[in-house]
């Protein structure tokens, strides 16, 4: 089996995997607890807030620890917003290939009477920092752009983004799950007051995360209760989740610039074998792009009969999102880029993990290109584009 | 060590973590993922979930998985506000006791304009069916009594309650954080209509929990994003602890019978054994408590010096709940059922585990018995009472 699909989810490191058992069987205390066993949890959980903190380039206690990405995004994005309308700003900016965590968590915002720009992401996946210039307001209290995109793997100029917030004093907020751990992210370099990460992206744990919060911009609780994370998020903290968290970012970031060499190589090898495929094309940008994504659109046929017959053949891949499969709708960010709707149906993202190899990349394009012919044999759309009826667009 | 704070969180048990190991570094796919890996990890979640549904009566699309005990809390409340809320019933009934989970999510719908009315604990720390029925207004829309209580261990009338609810056609929550796994727990039977737990509480993970909500009672995001959990709570499940959870769950379930039996013994072996100690008494119903639960006030002494001294002799304990210990503020629980600020900061919780035995229940009486004269041969409180300065309480 070879696994290309390291964006919707990694297989946890033995790193990580060993720095988390002590704490489910051994030092199994809860951290609030005041006995030893209790304080040796929570002296665990202070040392991955360290060591986490230290490796974005954050303070320990800007960063807070929640269930995974889509939870600090709802909570950053919510607490801007309320920090936003107290002054009576309620504008935001964000743009229109952002993740449903973010999207979706805006659609609430309007529908409470805040009004969102959704910035263009042009062709190449890319926001441009004039038209967020341009877009800023008075009234602008909030900017949201992601780190990089979960589908087509474009990198947003995140610094510049950030340098502009700073000028005109707008909080801004990155979603970056796709990106801690994969590429280089200092929070102060970046000028971001607010980003969120998921362990189970970089060979951490599923179902934990954390949460960057510039001293200065106050959170509001998204989860209500007990005293937890300075009382901003309550639960038992999940100590074994969060040591692991740590203990893969840092594998992560002491490896990346060995593993980008390699995995940008391989994505390469991919990109350059599979655009050998007639009527394809390769979605968003071919060099501001994450070291292991591959995302293509193939003309005339269906991205979901693609990935079955690929898994038939031993290789795990996506199209589109994971988290918005199971829908029949083609994906939001390949429409926003200017795909159209057939064409984004036939999509294919390819996001091979640091163990790959140039014969699994060799394989999964033999594949590929076997199972593009083998539907496009017999798919009525494919046959009458050959036939003249209608023109192809790739 | 003696580990008597298992109300507190547990020791995943071997069942439990053997269950997820596998999900970590071999069946690690997205379960929204197409490909085999992701839908063997799809099988066992929804494998998980029919084992939760079914050891709680309830259907398996009427569980939701959620990070813990807080978020479940925090969701299933501001879900049956907002159903209230657009019936124009902003009048929810809780009581004095409950976690602050609920009271906080409650504080904030208050400031939203919602009227909460607190139904007293009383001494024994148990919320009367009558009080309830009495306090229910045409825009009740809510009702949220917790099923056993952290602090004091006391079980609250479920079922009857329920029923009250059932027939105003209110909506029932239930905080059952430390009632699954502990004592049986059947939502049909209970007249339940929104019911939390946390896996952590019954030998399973931490920062993993669910949410039972009967069928047609609609829940709103607290998370918003992707479409996972039917679209009602976003973000990759956490596969591994969550089929942790189902089997820690079978496990506790299986053993509930013999468990109890022995934790009661030992529970009441503990209450005598204290009740020897001079002006001290149990918090809480003797009967209607849970089996692990001892919870005692001990006059002219500070809990936080008993915890530390008692650490220092092996035995690992607290003092009114874990969520709020670092705060110097006397328990709400024990205030509320009548105890005085001086008495409430006296006071000792001991949740033994099924691993406990008599000879440690004998160990930790001993050891609370020196401690606890020890602490008050250099207290001043103490020493005022004894010369008639004063009058002892308990």
């Amino acid at each position: 089996m070879i696994y290309a699909d390291n964006a919707a989810t990694t297989k946890m490191s033995k790193t990580a995997i060993a720095a988390m058992l002590p704490f489910l069987d051994e030092t199994y205390g809860n951290p609030s607890g005041l006995y030893s066993v209790g304080q040796k949890a929570k002296e665990a959980l202070e040392g991955a807030r360290q060591t986490i903190a230290r490796l974005i380039g954050a303070a320990p206690n800007e960063i807070l620890f929640t269930s995974g990405g889509s939870e600090g995004d709802n909570q950053a994005i919510l607490s801007a917003a309320a920090l936003g309308k107290k002054k009576g700003k309620t504008h935001i900016i964000s743009d229109t290939i952002e993740h449903h965590a973010v999207l979706h968590t805006l659609k609430k915002l309007e529908k409470e009477g805040f009004e969102v720009t959704y910035l263009p992401a042009h062709e190449n996946g890319i926001v441009r920092p004039q038209e967020l210039e341009d877009a800023i307001r008075d009234d602008t209290c909030l900017v949201t752009v992601m780190y990089a995109n979960n589908e087509i793997g474009t990198i947003q100029p995140i610094r510049a983004l950030g340098e502009i917030c700073r000028k005109h004093s707008v909080i801004f907020h990155t979603d970056a799950v796709q990106a801690v751990g994969h590429i280089p992210v200092n929070v102060k370099d970046d000028n971001v007051d607010l980003l969120c990460a998921s362990a189970h992206k970089f060979h951490g744990p599923k179902g934990v995360g954390f949460l960057y919060a510039k001293r200065g911009v106050r959170l509001q609780n998204l989860i209500e209760g007990g005293a937890q994370e300075r009382g901003l998020r309550a639960g038992t903290e999940n100590v074994g989740g969060i040591v692991a968290m740590a203990a893969a970012l840092q594998e992560a970031v002491d490896g990346m610039e060995e593993n980008t060499k390699k995995l940008t190589a391989l994505r390469d090898r991919l990109i350059d074998g599979l655009s050998e495929i007639e009527h394809s094309a390769l979605n968003g940008d071919a060099v501001q792009r994450l070291p292991s994504n591959v995302s293509f659109c193939f003309e005339g046929i269906e991205g979901e009969s693609l990935l079955l017959l690929l898994d038939d053949l031993g290789v795990c891949a996506s199209s589109g999102s994971a988290c918005t499969s199971g829908s029949l709708d083609p994906s939001h960010v390949l429409l926003a880029i200017g795909r159209v709707h057939d064409v984004a149906h036939g999509s294919l993202r390819l996001t091979l993990g640091e163990d790959a190899t140039e014969a699994d990349a060799d394989e999964i394009i033999r594949c590929t290109k076997q199972v593009v012919a083998h539907l496009r044999s017999f798919s009525p759309v494919w046959r009458d584009l050959c036939n003249g009826k209608g023109n192809f667009i790739l």
